[in-house]
């Protein structure tokens, strides 16, 4: 399913519930990806996510350097897909060969966006104060796509020792919020 | 049933997943309680956790002043609460009283940890360098407790607009990870 645009300023949507993501990254002619669980929404406008990318992995410098990515939202049923690519180096391994995954060109950055998974949030570093001391990334999301079914799609989210959980009912507690944000 | 001691260089397995946390505040002889749910997982150990505190609310002073806070884990049934509390402020409102929560005494904090939810993590401020750019709170947890029944509890996370989801299954695939952590 095709997918379209997403509102800058409401990736919170899709990032605040604590999905574990996919990171896919390009520098000079190389692409990887890799997994990642430790991200946080920071800004509704300029779109600011914070993520530690910890300075082991091989994208840790890609991303530096480009000061570009992009989060890619993965479903439920890449779980197998997501854990492999958690546990093997772009060092070793064409991540996109080996787990058949698409490389689709990115509009805004030259990493390039995973076709297969429910949504793709381009990034540009926006600060990189908190690198050197935390591996801590804040970019700014400069271009958002999602597939338009399912509307509520499944997720991943971990919780360490090889285990995630999933997304379970929904909860509308709107009559509570004085100005729905 | 009585909170047990949870490691802290593993408080990840409650708050990588994503959920809305409460957050409880000390300042000149007055408690206050906020909902949040931008925060990340920055290290294990130091047990780091960065929480972005928007500016607007009192806890954003008191929680900068005092240096500690208590982040709390509410559970799906408190689900009305946590919108509620998300919804008012302390400068109007006592929300221990209002919300019939119970302040129990913290071991490191002066902030008072809210018995009623399923862990709470006593925190104390490790560096505010981000928060005069981003309100962003880099805290240190300096002591944790979870009741050790649900082992698997429903959480709650935020989508915007004022919906909720909780969690689903457990997928486990241990079996990929080379390294479990």
């Amino acid at each position: 399913m095709k997918k379209q645009p997403w509102p800058l300023d409401d990736v919170r949507h899709w990032l605040e519930p604590g999905p574990v993501v996919l990171i896919s990254s390009y520098w000079q002619g190389k692409s990887n990806i890799m997994t990642l669980g430790w991200h946080t929404i920071l800004e509704f406008s300029p779109s600011l996510v914070g993520c530690m990318i910890s300075a082991g992995n091989l994208s840790f410098e890609r991303i530096r350097r480009s000061g570009e990515c992009v989060i890619n939202l993965p479903d439920a049923s890449m779980a197998d897909v997501v854990a492999q690519i958690g546990n093997c180096s772009g060092a070793q391994t064409d991540k996109f060969a080996t787990f058949g995954l698409t490389a689709e060109k990115s509009h805004q950055v030259s990493a390039p966006s995973i076709a297969e998974c429910h949504a793709n949030f381009e990034c540009r570093l926006y600060d990189d104060a908190m690198v050197e001391r935390y591996n801590f990334f804040i970019f700014e999301v400069v271009a958002a796509r999602v597939k338009p079914q399912p509307v509520w799609p499944q997720t991943l989210h971990y919780t360490g020792g090889g285990v995630f959980r999933t997304d379970g009912d929904r909860l509308d507690r709107q009559k509570w919020f004085t100005r729905v944000s």
